[in-house]
């Protein structure tokens, strides 16, 4: 029998993804907000560096209780905001066996699913991907496709690993780590300064932070302040992190980050997972991050003024 | 005989100071860039809440080479900014017995010019207004309106107590100062952290960043800072001044900086001599400034972003 999977939050990431899934053989249902009625008639409509697909979902649900069926895999792709509580979300549709996959950007994420679903299987998970949502249901992955997961507070699961395998066998990179802490850190690293900066400096893309001295010097001053927060953890990042980071996104063609994408389309910004909760661990550890703490405010600020 | 002033840079505050002189009884000229024909043709008007009046300059000129007269007062009202060369622009007005006056925004401002004409007396003078350009001619006056004047590099002045005996006769508070560059400093430590906030926030008037913690308390941090800096330069500011600002700013009616009009109107930005200063400053004296330097870095990028 098909192995079922629910993505909650069906827009860039939940629609790629899980269209992926659907392509390895499993039974993907999806769960839609704003895009549901689209996604209802035709699907979705992807286009992809990794090759052009359609992806008609199982079924296409307004609420996890609507859900009639036991999923093995309930995947999480939401944007990570202080509205939205994915506890609540999915509190219908986690079932006995279900094992739940995060599939979110920041830290600090697995807390209070884990908390309030003891008894389930918890896979937190990063995406490497540049994927959005052009319009209802129209989705366009640009850039990278891959995941990394790992079971929440370590150790291995078979039924992990299984969900592995699929994304493996239609080419979407999958690997299961030890360590997806340690993981999240590093990305943090690049999302951190990059994406609240490429904001904060008017709306910029990755090229102009690159070629822009200054604003590339307060990246890496950004990135410092991340390492000693993750020090600060117990987290030991490479010390070739930075210069690693910076000589990647030179490389990069000119690329607007999902904050900048979010910003433009006055969407919610994720200010809290990528950048509040360090500044929230550096004032519990008492690490100095004057750079952090200012971009913070300032962001903060913008979100709000962006959105009312 | 009427004592001749010419005035540069006849946006607000160069109208508004100007207009006032004229009504002293002095004979009051001015240079005009973009409000040249409107100005030539019907001068200013000025609303303001010390009395609104009519400006009609006694000539309107689009250089000082056409200035067919030996200034006594050439008071220079121009935004401080990398594209704007005072001592190109006034060199040709600039006589034996003229003195030069600049009221300016920043600190740094007066180097050039006493270089330029070092047998020329200097005044260093700072505005204390809320006062700008509507549409070509039309300035609206809508706070303060007080000028602090010294002799650059210390010492008095017969001819600046007669310019500011003429403000204060048409109830323009105008105080001759010892020391100009201290209540440069104190100046500074207002518009360095609030100018650029409420830019960086998104858009915000003085009273959002009140009501906002974190954005106050990134304007306490940058007070501290700019205090840090001028102390570094052997100028010691009251210890009080930061909490005197914060009562000081929370009691204004919701009010829009300077750098933020300039902003919406995408006017470029005093960076340098508000922020770009006090980092040089900091930099050269090994002061650690890095909320500085995080809206430095930010606002160079924004002001570039936002005129091209």
């Amino acid at each position: 029998m098909k192995k079922k999977v629910l993505v909650v939050g069906a827009g860039g990431v939940g629609a790629y993804f899980g269209g992926r899934l659907a392509q390895s053989g499993m039974d993907v249902s999806v769960l839609c907000r704003s895009n549901y009625e689209q996604v209802k008639k035709e699907g979705f409509n992807i286009k992809s560096i990794a090759g052009d697909f359609s992806f008609k979902p199982a079924g296409v649900y307004r609420s996890c209780a609507e859900y009639p069926d036991d999923a093995d895999y309930l995947i999480v792709t939401t944007k990570v905001l202080p509205d939205i509580d994915v506890v609540k979300i999915i509190k219908d549709a986690v079932k006995p066996g279900t094992m739940i996959v995060l599939i979110q950007n920041g830290i600090e994420i697995e807390q209070e699913v884990a908390k309030a679903f003891p008894d389930n299987e918890l896979v937190s998970s990063i995406a490497y991907i540049g994927v959005f949502q052009l319009e209802d249901g129209k989705i366009f992955h640009q850039a990278a496709g891959r995941l990394k997961m790992g079971v929440y507070k370590g150790g291995s699961s078979e039924k992990m690993d299984l969900l592995s395998a699929n994304f493996n066998k239609v080419n979407v990179e999958c690997e299961a780590v030890e360590d997806i802490e340690f993981f999240r850190w590093v990305k943090l690293v690049w999302n951190t300064p990059y994406n609240p900066v490429s904001v904060l400096a008017g709306g910029v893309d990755t090229k102009v932070i690159s070629e822009t001295k200054a604003l590339e010097d307060l990246c890496v001053e950004l990135m410092k302040e991340v390492c000693a927060v993750a020090k600060s953890r117990g987290i030991h990042l490479p010390d070739d992190i930075i210069q690693k980071n910076l000589e990647y996104t030179r490389g990069f063609p000119p690329y607007k980050t999902s904050m900048l994408l979010d910003f433009e389309n006055k969407r919610p910004l994720e200010v809290k997972a990528i950048v509040g909760e360090v500044v929230r661990i550096a004032n519990e550890k008492k690490v100095a991050v004057p750079h952090l703490e200012t971009v913070y405010a300032l962001l903060s600020a913008v979100d709000i003024k962006n959105r009312y």
